[in-house]
């Protein structure tokens, strides 16, 4: 195991990497064979420890703020560093939240008995280990850690350097808090080290490791999908479009619009693209564009948009299409008709969510239909698309791979199934 | 298009690779919006062209034949590439038998109302692009090909070198079905080229092509796992293992072990370890080892197999108990208990399919519990790992990637699911 933030040789490294990776498999083992209570006592003791290492932690974030400050790090992402009591509490409540969620493993999914008198059944079990890649905020390690407890997985989680100090604080909480209900102490390992090669060792242990999720920029993402030996699942760029089609309510339109693209800007199912139908162009654009701008919103229109949108509107380029601007910042174009819609988001979407805003049902259920992004709404903001408000009751994110779970991911998403056969001696002709 | 088998230039063979991907996913995009009737209608279509076509798959087949003998293939291999009448009926009734099955696409997997009033389904929708790499028999181009038009995807087929004439005039009789039923051309496309460089630039493909499944041989797996950027599901070897427990029923232990072994070898459902219960070892193993014996099987046993086994048994070594024999030679072992036989499963097997022989329903529910094989069975053959045995109707392999179809894989393992939301202006707060 490797014991400290240094600089390490890499056969160190390597070996370190190695055992963290071999004693999670072990720990996924033991942890299997757990019953659900076992599984909620050790989620409910880690909120425990968590809530009486308060202090702790805070004084860890302190040292990671300071190094923030000193690197310059925008105000923005400072802000998403800071941990303070009442967020602690917030990141508490969550893990004992995932506990009180039902039990999904050795549920059965499906049964049948065959011509032969074999039943076979399909039972849900957990994957196994779970490494988790990231750059975010510190909460995400107690809620991958609870999500992947919950779902009967050992994980390994790999936080952002400049998190370092908090995550390595809140690890501590957690290992507490399992050992306290007497699980593996590998159940939940956080990375001790910042070297980058951490990542690329952690990515080669396929035998040790089932699945790797990464949640961060383009470049984590990228990064991990060419190197990975370990199969991916993509929490990768919403570009998310809003369609006002031409039988659209015209304040649902507005409202919507704004929600989607400005309630909050830097998150991944923001919208980052308008499409107007043509016939309702007259009627929205000018005051959807008057309502973005009083909104501190900055428009970049087609042509068309231009015209309708006045001088509030910049012209867009083809970047724009493809942009995930994170940002005040919105593209805004004019399309023929509800096809044409359909075409601009196969082409320049990503595959996250997409809202229509109609009061024409044949629109919306085509579009419904023809859209296969992971989350598909009408008449409602694109920022519905999260594990909590679709009901999944907390995500490890939003996988973007069409692989095993397509959009919101919570504890299901963590799971697999096995085929269980009982018979009465049974062999093949 | 890359229109021969010979040796292409590189930037020919590139750009090939890349229009047929690219291809592939214009077809998907239309073929995602027919209905099952019209894709049955496609499949039933399929089925009568090669019907129609036996004359000229066979003669291709015939020179495929020709080459494999010319450069020494087993007459195992040789078997298995052979196509004559009756296998072409079975071939084209398969087909048909894909068509029967019930629709997928559109179905709701689950629905919830969340307490805005948003109305919340999943529901289930093609993969996309599925890109199949393969090097067995020549109907593994028509099954698959009709699994993939089943579930609503389109598919890039590169099947082994010593089948390449049988596959593309499997793949010609394919594309007429396909066409005449009015489907895009391009929904089922056998890459007419031979280059193994093919296969590296086919898994480069990562915008047009959603997953890809390798089928084959422990060398062809690990080039697709190292090489692909696309998600992959692996179908990899299968260790199989029968665990006779100490309260065995003696005849349906050794009915099982040897159908389980012998009833057909070369498949990745036999089984190639035989864990013995101590306890049961006097009874079981003498009678076992002359059974398999008397069907032609060499018998590798630990110290206590040798003992009891007779001059049949040679001693195992390490290697055994890691080896996909895939042939009339098996492993055999006595354990302490339960415990060991699952113990010594983790560590060799390769999550394919194990059984276990008992009376005893504690232990029966253990091993099925314990056992995170994607196929756990209990009183009968291991050779039942398998789509068509498991209700499935059709398979397109045995999945050992844990993620997203773990065993048996049919048509609904070519699918995923989105999320489909309804609301009246819902915005989020």
């Amino acid at each position: 195991m490797i014991s400290c933030s240094c600089k390490l040789t890499n056969t160190d490294l390597e070996h370190g990497i190695q055992s963290i990776a071999r004693a999670a498999r072990h720990a996924s083992r033991q942890l299997a064979k757990l019953s659900n209570a076992q599984r909620n006592r050790a989620l409910r003791a880690v909120a425990a420890q968590i809530r009486a290492g308060v202090g702790d932690v805070i004084s860890a974030n302190a040292e990671d703020l300071a190094a923030a400050e000193r690197n310059g790090l925008s105000a923005a992402m400072v802000d998403r560093l800071r941990l303070d009591e009442a967020r602690l509490e917030k990141v508490a409540a969550a893990v004992e939240e995932v506990a009180d969620l039902p039990d999904l493993l050795g549920s059965v999914v499906s049964e049948t008995v065959r011509p032969n008198g074999l039943l076979v059944q399909r039972v849900r079990i957990p994957l196994g280990v779970v490494g988790i890649v990231y750059e975010s905020r510190p909460n995400v390690t107690s809620d991958a850690a609870a999500l992947c407890l919950k779902a009967g997985n050992a994980c390994v989680l790999r936080g952002g350097s400049e998190a370092f100090r908090s995550n390595q604080a809140l690890g501590k909480r957690i290992a507490a808090g399992i050992e306290q209900a007497g699980l593996p102490p590998a159940c939940v390992q956080v990375v001790p080290s910042t070297d980058r090669d951490a990542v690329k060792l952690l990515l080669q242990q396929a035998d040790d490791i089932d699945v790797i999720i990464p949640r961060g920029g383009e470049g984590l993402i990228r990064f991990v999908t060419e190197t990975s030996r370990i199969p991916v699942i993509k929490h990768y760029k919403g570009v998310c479009h809003v369609f006002i089609d031409r039988a659209a309510d015209r304040d649902m339109a507005l409202e919507v619009s704004l929600n989607a693209k400005a309630q909050r800007v830097g998150v991944c199912n923001a919208a980052e693209t308008i499409l107007v139908h043509r016939d309702a162009a007259n009627e929205i654009v000018p005051a959807l564009c008057r309502r973005l701008a009083e909104a501190g919103v900055e428009i970049r229109g087609d042509e068309r948009v231009r015209e309708l949108g006045g001088s509030a509107v910049v012209a867009a380029t083809e970047d724009d299409w493809h942009a995930e601007y994170l940002a005040l910042i919105v593209a805004m174009r004019v399309v023929d008709d509800l096809e044409q819609a359909i075409e601009h988001i196969e082409r320049y979407g990503s595959d996250h969510t997409e809202a229509i805003i109609t009061a024409d049902e044949t629109a919306a259920e085509r579009f419904l239909r023809e859209c296969n992004s992971s989350t598909v709404v009408v008449n409602a903001s694109t920022r519905f698309a999260d594990g909590g408000e679709l009901g999944l009751g907390a995500e490890i994110g939003v996988s973007t791979t069409k692989l095993h779970a397509y959009g919101p991911m919570g504890a299901e998403g963590l799971t697999t199934t096995k085929f269980v056969v009982r018979g009465t001696g049974q062999v093949r002709e």
